[in-house]
């Protein structure tokens, strides 16, 4: 069974494991002063295209959504997300278990607009009987896939601004959004329009990881403290700055979220040529095709992955998601294996 | 310059990052669901011998006192420890920012006994005015490289049963004190007398990871919860299973540890032979010779290593740690040069 | 300009303020251990006919929720609320602030059946990435002034039974609910039909104080503690003693809701007469009825109260409260300006 | 038997009761925001001499000390107080529960002197693995009775700028300090040489109420959500509004600490007239005589009081409190009984 249920079924690029080989027996200070993340955190600011950002390493991205939240809201104001968002839907109360509300809002594509975020301010403002909101919390690419354009960041951007919300970006799956066909954006627009992003590595070619990325080094001075009272400062920090290092030296991060971009874009021009529709636009690698439920008991025979939304009585959306380490001659027979169960159903 | 400042200075034990090259790219379920996970907590349940136990892996040890305190103690329960605690002493209040106090105890060697948390069970009496002291928390090796026996385990194990208190012993250096040359205790004590307890990968020969065992798996049965709540839940979970594999299929993790404690052995034997005393018994991989400052200045020279307490005008502590990186050849030339100074010094 | 606006804009029922001076200068312990509040838990005993439940006074509606929720759930754990719950649209985050979610359901009437809280627990099926639903919260009489029938409430009672949910009941407002005329549950049936709930005073005649029952004592058995810790244990305890005292010790608590609600009743049917609907049915001390505009601004020059919501271009609901203390003369002469206002505009 | 054990034994100043009957049926806003709390705050600000102070009225001491503590500190910030002090000997972890650290200082006379807390700040460098000192925490009158004089807060103020330390002060029991024969410090000075300080109500006359003061405002801006969050905003906050007028509308709050100290004065002289010694010099309405054992039980056969401390076989301090209420015939009776038992001693 061949798992294309998540893009963390495999280890990390060869890359990486070889030079943690090659460094293994060096000495290095411990917790994230070592040689490598020094460097590491270089590159990034030339990447992002800004020397004033502050950037740590960490283990995952829940960790790294209760650290940023828990460091910059004061104890009575809250988060507004999509009700897709990560924070609600996936990490087990995290949020609320540092103190603080998540607003959330309706959402069928997964985004924010302005609009909807000035409906919660209209919402909250019995002060003091309600939280105060204080920070957005978009995902790009998000939980179902889509992406943001330079237009919506810019104008979501701009209305934070004016209303005083840090906007917050995760970037878990930042790679494939970055590397979207329809893309427009660049790292250096996103460290210009929000004010803390992170850069995910765990699913994109390293064994764990995420950078976050404070837009300017004002905003979290003591962000180190925090760090270490959350668990999350690994002795050895080595590992993750090794990581980074080797995933942004030469862009092998971009590479790879652009592999797997596009074994998902071969699978959905394959479902595409057999007739059949997405539940959301396949634009990275998450991708939502609606199939004949026919169709998926063939493909479950030799495939994992999620039955996402019953969409009737005959089709059901899946969701598949293909990765850095997705093998393209797999993905072929996939595609092969899906043209024949669409033929015999029809 | 080699550094003896610590034992998390290299990365891991070869035979480990050759494992993570050989499953690399093995599909596996995320979350700690993957084989080498199972199959390690399996052989770590015979090497403790108590099929009941519940283990958990995960990155680091201040992560895993906040994940097991938060878990087991209710909002209005407190934790005793040894004034010299990691818990107390080096975790930027991890303890107390999930909401419980650290009840410390003066204590000389770094050990808690039966007599000094009855006093404490004595202070905190004034119901409802004050917290109610609900676990005991020990170290062992403690932080400053002293053991308990068997007999000292076994008193505390029953003093805490009388006065329902839950033992909770942090491992982060627990191998070394198993193979402690005066050690009588084995994994299973530890198993049979406390609680809750971890085995500490990360200064041990693995790139981060701790081993947390519940020796009742009635005791936190919806720890799953808090581990995701609190960040602590990787995606790629083999990473911290197949390392506990390699360090305990064969028991290379005991074999580790004792090449740390026989190097530090080795340079207290150096020490006794200049006529140099100690701050506390050198019994494990950290040690503390009191030197005279002109010889502190002159390995200073070669070596990194922290100037621990001032003993008076003319002599200090230090506190060196080997691992089981420490290479031999260096400790011979660290004793050269010790014994040189020491003459000169004379 | 009088005021409708809410239940709380006069001092104390004068039985209160009169035993507050007849006791005035005994001496008496403190922390809720007074003679006053022990008598009063007595008879509170034999009103809810349960000898079993333990019985605790505190000083507001927010106070109590955080008390009771953060007593008894554990930290993965969350609390299932209408959307228009107190604890939900107005407590600025008290709950989240003790670290769990509140899980909302949209409700039309303030109210929760059993298959809105079955989606909810289809919903967080995904452990262990989604909290623990674990206790549900209901108001009665609801926010919008509904209350719970006792088929309802049985209904409710055993479906949490079933799935084990702790079911807690916010009563800021009970004295209200229970003497609707179409009520036929007594302070019995809520003590056999809810694991725990409060009796609100501050809304009822006190000058502050709730009174939370946990129905079966072995519920909270350390409830003490949360109360000391949290800044709800009072000093002299015997302020909140000595109002449960008289509000009971003669049944003057259902004497003065009962007088909100006819207060509440004459308004209603005075709206009824003019030919008005309300957005939601008037039976407790809060009414909604819908008025044309004109009408609304003529009565707003004499008295003060919310416009609830806009129904249409002419029309606005309102929201009318009596109280214990509301007049009844300008009570009728509020209806002689709405029916002459009602006359013009028609 | 006569309660010297505290000085909350009775209930209000009748000059309070009386004015909540006058105003008992005066409909009020809600929430702070009657006229009584205002004008209070204004007379207050007079009083402290200090029109940029923001003031709020909540129910106790313990409330007081988690909100301001919790409204001012960041997560990773930690108080310092004397090991004697409220929050960390009597408040059940109720700021550890808020995600604080209490750093102790030993304190023989209760008090903190800038040295101490030097010491403290040396202690607490090793960033990130300590948390941050960052607020210092002390009672005036402490809470074994002494108080602090002009000096010793100027020096301590100073010491708090330079180092970046706010500077709290807890004054449950701040009447009887500024009353003290002794003392040379008004409420402005205390204003002006802390940055937020709150005068006791529940101690001096009133039902329950403690007045904060934030000597700027800019120190906590939206403080008032924090008050909300944590359950302490009242309904019917006139309650301590009303109180709070009573209270310094014309010096009551001052002669009735005044009477208090009085009291214990009148105790302590006879203490000396029979050649007791004390624990700690009695300078105000709490105070511990060492007596022999024998009159210790000849003085609880009428009277109610704690021991503190003994002292040796024969001796043992106890603690006597005056208050407002304390009756001066009792008090007579008491010395005559003291003598009494001193001279059947002797």
């Amino acid at each position: 069974m061949y798992n294309f249920r998540n893009d963390y079924s495999e280890g990390a690029h060869p890359n990486i494991l070889q030079k943690l080989i090659e460094t293994n027996l060096q000495q290095q200070p411990g917790y994230g002063e070592d040689e490598y993340s020094l460097q590491a955190k270089q590159i990034l600011q030339q990447k992002i295209e800004n020397d004033d950002a502050a950037i740590y390493f960490v283990s995952g991205g829940t960790q790294t959504n209760l650290l940023v939240i828990s460091a910059l809201l004061k104890i009575h104001e809250a988060v507004i997300s999509a009700n897709t968002g990560h924070i609600f839907s996936h990490e087990t109360g995290a949020i609320e278990a540092v103190g603080h509300r998540i607003i959330t809002v309706e959402s069928s594509n997964g985004k924010l607009q302005p609009e909807a975020i000035q409906n919660v301010l209209k919402e909250y403002t019995l002060r003091p009987h309600v939280v105060k909101p204080r920070m957005v919390y978009i995902s790009n690419a998000t939980e179902i896939g889509s992406i943001y354009n330079k237009a919506e960041l810019f104008e979501l951007s701009a209305f934070c601004k004016e209303n005083n919300l840090l906007l917050f970006m995760d970037g878990a799956r930042l790679g494939n959004a970055l590397m979207a066909e329809n893309s427009d954006v660049s790292l250096a627009d996103i460290s210009q329009l929000t004010d803390v992003f992170y850069i995910g590595g765990t699913k994109n070619g390293a064994l764990l990881g995420e950078a976050i990325v404070f837009n300017n080094q004002s905003l979290a001075p003591e962000f180190d403290y925090v760090l270490k009272q959350k668990g999350a400062l690994l002795a050895k920090g080595r590992l993750l700055g090794i990581q980074f290092l080797e995933l942004f030296k030469d862009n092998l991060y971009f590479q790879l979220a652009n592999h797997a971009n596009t074994m998902g874009k071969k699978i959905a021009d394959a479902v595409n040529e057999c007739g059949y529709l997405f539940l959301t636009d396949p634009v990275t690698n998450q991708i939502f095709p609606i199939l004949p439920k026919k169709v998926i008991v063939q493909l479950e025979t030799k495939y994992l992955f999620y039955q996402w939304k019953e969409i009737d009585a005959e089709n059901t959306a899946i969701r598949l998601i293909t990765s850095w380490a997705t093998n393209e001659e797999i993905v072929n027979e996939f595609i092969t294996d899906l043209k024949e169960a669409s033929y015999i159903d029809k």
